[in-house]
């Protein structure tokens, strides 16, 4: 087809999550179509992302700063620690700015199936972080699947024994949402908590 | 949300075909999250690529030289050329493997609607490679939509003073297809092309 330089190109770009073989040989034809525009700056990003990406050693988010821009931002809520499973999640709520506090980022969820336990996520951390003295509230923002909602009763057993606030987000009805479309758990969890 | 790097890479992979901002940012996480698999080989092949990859001058393909693989191998037949809209068509000739010739690469088709005149096409180098003495078939592999079959019918017009054959690729039915879910204009063809 062409030089081995463009098949690897394409190899791994095919694996990137949302991109197959075939979109991936449709992004390199792009790619080079628009040197300039498109495969310079990519290129240069990828090389500044290579250096200067680091995970933050606090709360385990990827940043280009150790302490990542929250854990080192002084304006930020010290009281309360948000724990999620994934760096997207963090991204997730800090776009929709629904926290003013800190976040700690557990790297996954419990598991069993995928032979994931505790010793394999930043839990440690996240026990030392609770007993250091001001903190008041804990967030678990986990998934609403059944491994989140594990992690997140594994964090509040694992929390039992110290004087915090643990909340969990609130089940309901997306913003938005049109009833008809939810499912059964979503409705109930809905009506349970009506204010 | 993190280090402007990190945005800047999200805002240049949201670029890619088939990748939106959404797509991007879990690209740019599994990045993060496979450094030694993913994020260090695809730095470096996009650094290998952006110095090594250019255009074929005498095919207008892209590859690692000048003149390309195809143009470059002596076991290809020499009178034959296949007149293609972009160098994704070639590529995907070359895996089905359907051609023992040469390639000509036009950069698009003609499009009133776009703008894109015989001029901004490689029309000039397409003739002067059909005047040159042994080329006796130009196979027209454009699309088959309105603009590619334009672009097919101007090709025809313009090497009508010259003795080579021109042939285009047959319309029929695609091999393992179902007539049932087949446009009217496919059966058309098919049927009167019939063997």
């Amino acid at each position: 087809m062409a030089g081995q330089e463009i098949e690897d190109l394409v190899k791994y770009l095919a694996r990137l999550p949302g991109l197959g073989p075939r979109s991936a040989r449709r992004a390199v034809l792009q790619l080079m179509r628009r040197r300039e525009t498109l495969l310079d700056p990519l290129s240069d990003a990828l090389q500044v992302a290579r250096e200067a990406i680091k995970t933050c050693t606090t709360c385990g988010t990827i940043d280009t700063s150790d302490p990542c821009t929250i854990c080192a931002d002084p304006r930020r809520d010290d009281t309360v620690i948000c724990v999620v499973e994934d760096v997207g999640d963090l991204w997730a709520l800090e776009r929709a700015q629904a926290l003013g506090g800190r976040y700690h980022v557990l790297g996954g969820c419990l598991s069993a199936l995928d032979g994931v336990g505790p010793e394999d996520l930043n839990m440690s951390g996240l026990r030392n972080r609770c007993a250091a003295p001001g903190v008041k509230e804990i967030i678990l923002a986990t998934n609403a699947t059944v491994e989140g909602q594990t992690t997140a009763h594994f964090i509040m057993d694992m929390l039992e024994d110290m004087q915090l606030s643990v909340t969990r987000l609130a089940h309901g009805v997306p913003v938005g949402g049109e009833l008809d479309y939810l499912d059964d758990g979503t409705l109930i969890a809905a009506m349970k908590s009506r204010r």
